[in-house]
């Protein structure tokens, strides 16, 4: 068995499907799903988003240069799902998949209500690079929904709220922990 | 139950623990586990990967402007996590996790012969910015194995390839299957 060279594609994988918030008041907020994003910097805090200059919330994103980042859950797969194919332009996203918005803390976008964890972000630049823009913001504040934290521990567990995982095409699950960061070194060390 | 605000975090979750090959000949190669890698363009296809200036390829990195972005599996998950924490300064990272590399094909960095996927990419901007410097790249290639390619179908999975999984300190498999992009309006049309 060999390998097959295929054309340039965009095959970086597992990815979240995440839906990013847009809006300065009730009246304008929005929401569009997205998969391309990620941390590109730990220390400050820095994220991207890349997205498409037809999406309707992409005018909305370039006046207000804010935006929140909230990752979604199992339970909110179809919702997801459905946001990232219909338009803002011919539907009220938030009466459509029943999503509630929650003000934002430290920006003027929403935080969506069902989301386990939501980071609020204010962007510092836009790159063209072709079918989409990528948005470099500065993360300005976590949001975690308490169901999550263990009162006993204050630990947070995005597995036990069914983080959603998007991979070639496909949601899925997140399946059976494997080890924690670090785990192989921990064996080593107890030979 | 509310929202608990933390301070500014790298929370963007569920993400590829990806392993990145760099060298120019056997000599030199030599690979390093990252997990801040996403799409930031579909076309042309495009990827970042943030890395720490302090880690032992990144001079290498710097000088040869290439490397392979390699997908990693459950099977892969000990040896994925000893590249992510050892340094190649101390150790020949290919004896001690038994991974193989292959010639590169579109680039000089090799390809991990047990990587499911492995994306040979070119440096086009290194952007400093804080603990992380941002390289953003072109995708010149993508170098999938013939073992998940389905021969009947040509189908690619890696779902069957037991792509592993990062989230929050974590290594898990990918879960059940919820839907493939776009299940929502499917549903919606049969109604």
């Amino acid at each position: 068995m060999g390998k097959i060279s295929w054309r340039p594609g965009t095959m970086v994988y597992p990815v979240p499907a995440a839906i990013v918030t847009v809006g300065a008041d009730p009246s304008e907020w929005n929401m569009l799903t997205i998969a391309w994003t990620g941390t590109i910097c730990s220390d400050p805090a820095m994220l991207y988003i890349s997205i498409r200059p037809s999406r309707y919330s992409y005018p909305l994103l370039m006046k207000r240069g804010e935006f929140t980042l909230n990752l979604t859950t199992v339970e909110m797969a179809h919702a997801t799902d459905w946001v990232g194919v219909r338009s803002g332009a011919e539907y009220d996203k938030w009466k459509k998949t029943g999503l509630t918005p929650l003000p934002g803390e430290k920006v003027s976008s929403p935080t969506i209500a069902q989301s386990p964890l939501s980071i609020e972000c204010r962007v510092r630049e836009v790159v063209p690079l072709g079918t989409h823009d990528m948005f470099i913001a500065d993360v300005l504040n976590v949001r975690a929904d308490e169901r999550w934290i263990d009162p006993a521990t204050g630990a947070f567990s995005l597995k036990d709220a069914g983080l959603l995982v998007f991979s070639h095409g496909a949601y899925y699950s997140l399946g059976d922990l494997i080890g924690r960061f670090g785990f192989s070194v921990k064996k080593e060390k107890k030979k």
